[in-house]
């Protein structure tokens, strides 16, 4: 029974349980100021270019997002996100918890763009509304699909000139990164955001996200504020680590690059079976809309969600891949499909 | 060089990175439903004889402090802690970022007592204060010091008659039961509070406390706000492993035990040497009151905090040892403390 | 020039002054627990047949709508309302910045239905998204549309089935009740909610909203929490004086009464002149679409608001009748149509 | 039956009672923007001599502070305030709602001084606290003492080189710039704090409290987080009306001097009686020490309230007069003392 569920089934790539295991007894200082907690945080900063950004290591991402946002903004400004934003759609109004409106656009695909954005700008114009004063994206989005270089410049662009921060939901930018026609690095996002995060615990860590802050005006008093969300772990160094042995090699992109390849297994397969998706996803989730009859014969041999009902006799699932998906699985399921 | 500066300078028992790596590759449920959380809520239950008791893993204490409290208060309920509480010295206000106010109390020993709190119900007596609705404690303090059995049953009754929760910070919960002259039990605690957490940060594990809720009305949607807090983690597994280590042997008790008999060589170099306490711990935490000059002179050999002056040539320093704390060390600061 | 912008751009009807004058002298008792907010609170739980309905005078809409919403709901639960709902469009973020998300429906006349909130309820299905726990609705709505006493009473018994609190603003519920056709009562009103509120300040007071708890479990430790929002005025009397003046004879109901007769005159020369409206308001607000040519010039002797743009000629305009609208004004208004 | 039990049991003055009801019926802008207040906050600014100063009339006291503190602070940001401050003791946590802690300080007379602050700030000194960043005065305080205009430049200069906001709670404000030795200007208190506000409750209007914030840049968005936090009144001209009322001439003095003057006759008595006070207070709030005894027979003619046992034959009483106190009262009451 192989699993496609999610990219969070398993432990840990085992260079990270390695690092851990070989630093274990070493006496370090904590709360994320020991030594490979700064390690890890510098070589990001090298890695895009920005030796003055505040990197902090946080357990998951909703924390990651409460965190970030909540600082950012004072008590009437918003967010503004696509419909099918995490922090809209998945983090039990983790964001509305600290007093902040999240403000929805409806979109096609997930993504953001300036056109989306305007109307809800000039629909906000006084003080009986919100004031919206970020915009959230996800690279990748929610639905799998990704922002080009272009897309990512444009959007910083229009915020500039919007007086809007620009946040960017990195849970699977390792994915986001290494798909296939990607042309967008980490060094233009963080040239081009004010803030984001590289997603760890879906890329081969245990847990841990890095929030990257590379406008370092909302860098200010930024460990008070994790500390005063719960998110300074005692033992900092477990967040650290992970970081360290993701980037000290090209080893965050290889064990992205595997979700997406084994993922790509599965998506020839969709598109020569003749089936479509929900919409086009280069990376390591797939949204195929298939028969419920196949589906049904699917869940025999593997594991995954049934995301809706498209019509009377088919049905949206999804194929998530990881780091640690066997290439076997991919084929096999890619197998199904074409027998289908 | 030996560091007595915390018990969270090391990394976590082999036992835990050995299930970690056992198990590393087995995919299992997510966000804490896998089966070894499962298991080591189990184990807690049976442990504690409550075997319908709420049973969470949370990364860190202030994280666990503010999702209890914010989950069980209404918006106009205070909590009642001592003045030197962990919720009111040290959790940067993350108390009152969820919305309540902490109200605190004066002690000799950082320990709440019935008649400590009576006064505080009797002058919050309308509607222009907070109401007090529940009691927060630190087993052990964070002085040090412990609750006898005897004095728990106290306070337990005096909540139940004055209609307050009473909920105790286990971050050192294993020391405090641990400690030359405890008669308190776990089943005990669990069966005179409301909730408490089983704290394992400080206790050999990586990460990750165990928040047990006994009142199960409390218990009501529980994952929504750990949730909503950003405390579910995506591979909750990390740490219900971890709890799985702790408690399916009496490791959970060695630990502590040891901490506690390192401290205690300490502690006896103290009392033979002359000097006192600030006040009297039994645990893994001792507050020795010091010569400057000694003070300066331990400090070419060893780690420690000083924590403040108490007259012009004394201050007081906190020595803390851990499950990792090698007896050498112990016995090294000891003779140091003979020699002077 | 005669103004149609608000139905609070004037004072108080002249009985509020007349009472408030009276017995400006007197010394009562303060923070709303005096004899005359006593009598007020009297006199409606009376009218509506619920003598033990907690009954609050708070000052404004927004701040009545954030203490009940916020009083009631748990942290992670949520509160559904229609997208044009005034928590959701013009109270700037204000349920948000008490912790909770508001869930919106998309709606053609402002109105919710139990077919529109039962797949609110079926998405919302697990502990990582917010737990739908109230239903807000208006009455008036905000796009002046009305609830007859067969949809009030569906409500009803679908939230009861659902687990749902429902919660009505009634911020313009005089002209709801007194509406051409409207066949709903303010004591069915109170039968089939858990709370309301009685609008004063669109319906001739100088400020002030009565608050109904009906569910009287609700009703635990209010004063507590207006309170803790700054809403528990000091001088308390003039909130209840004011619905004194309203309640003690039927000058409430015959205010709202004229507010609609006046808009009735413009509602039938809309109609008359061909134009129709963005939807079918009875009540003091009206939406009609106009050509843009005949806009600019009623906005020579009118004052109102352009709402939006309909196509490239028309645009949809708000105008509000009052207490104290005179006919002479909504006559030249009819007038002004019918020469169009 | 004469009441001493505060100075908001009465309604207004007669002559904003007359304004409210000469300007009854004309039509203005709303929500604040009305011709007459904006002519009231004009008075104000020129009273000041800040012709830049932000003005927001505001209902109530809670509400104006919950407003300014939670506009003014970062999340982690805490407010200082004496033990006796109005938001520490009877505001049902309104501060800690908005998520920021109050830190306090025990005082003899409930004024705060730089070197009562200084320990709070060096005690505060990294990221596991709250950070200080405003100092929380009332003027007259809670227990009737006021502050002279060295003191209030001593704690601005203080504030200044500590990186810290002054903000003056001034519900009493009237009564402390007319009591007897006062040296302190409404002018100076402007030009030395960040922000204070004028207290029109307690010095005869019905409502209404007027925030001034002379720092600029802390009034940036204002309408937005009044509006937020429900106090942005439709009919915003009721406040508007009340404050041009007690500005256009020397009314608000007049007021205050009255309820100073009153105040006098008692406190001679007291003096002359040979009773004491908990604390000296020049102002309207009086706390003589009487014997149980008297306190007895004095209440069958005079209300007011026992505020606390000091010993065990004698208790505080508090005394409070007004704008609206007949000296006639006072002086039977002070006949009632010396006759003791």
């Amino acid at each position: 029974m192989f699993s496609f569920d999610s990219d969070y089934t398993e432990g840990a790539h085992p260079r990270i349980l390695e690092l851990l295991t070989e630093t274990n007894f070493e006496q370090t200082d904590v709360y994320g100021e020991d030594v490979y907690s700064n390690r890890a945080a510098e070589l990001i900063r090298q890695h895009i270019g920005k030796k003055d950004a505040g990197v902090h290591f946080i357990s998951g991402g909703t924390q990651t997002n409460l965190i970030a946002i909540s600082a950012f903004l004072r008590p009437h400004e918003a967010v503004i996100s696509a419909e099918t934003g995490h922090i809209e759609e998945h983090e039990t109004g983790a964001i509305e918890a600290t007093g902040h409106k999240v403000v929805t656009i409806p979109t096609d695909d997930g993504k953001l763009r300036p056109e989306l954005i305007q109307p809800v700008l000039t629909a906000h114009h006084f003080e009986h509304m919100v004031k919206p004063r970020m915009v959230y994206i996800s690279n990748a989005t929610e639905l799998g699909t990704i922002y080009s270089k272009d897309e990512i410049t444009a959007l910083h662009t229009f915020c500039r000139e919007s007086d809007l921060l620009l946040f960017c939901d990195g849970a699977r930018i390792g994915m986001a990164l290494t798909a296939p026609g990607a042309d967008l690095t980490m060094a233009h996002l963080a040239a081009h955001t004010d803030a984001f995060y590289i997603g760890g615990t879906k890329n081969g860590a245990l847990i841990g996200e890095a929030l990257v802050i590379t406008n370092t005006a909302l860098n200010t008093d930024m460990r008070y504020l994790i500390k005063q969300r719960g998110a300074l772990l005692a033992k900092g160094r477990v967040l650290g680590l992970q970081f360290l042995a993701l980037f000290e090699s090209n080893l965050f992109y290889d064990l992205a690059q595997h979700a997406n390849d084994t993922a790509d297994i599965i998506r020839k397969a969709i598109t020569e079976s003749g089936f479509s998706q929900l919409c086009d996803s280069p990376t390591n989730q797939l949204f195929p809309v298939l028969p419920n009859s196949l589906i049904e014969k699917l869940q025999q041999d593997f594991v995954f969600r049934v995301i809706q009902k498209t019509d009377e006799t088919h049905s949206c699932i999804r194929i998530v891949t990881s780091w640690a998906t066997q290439e076997a699985g991919a084929e096999a399921f890619a197998e199904a499909l074409a027998k289908s």
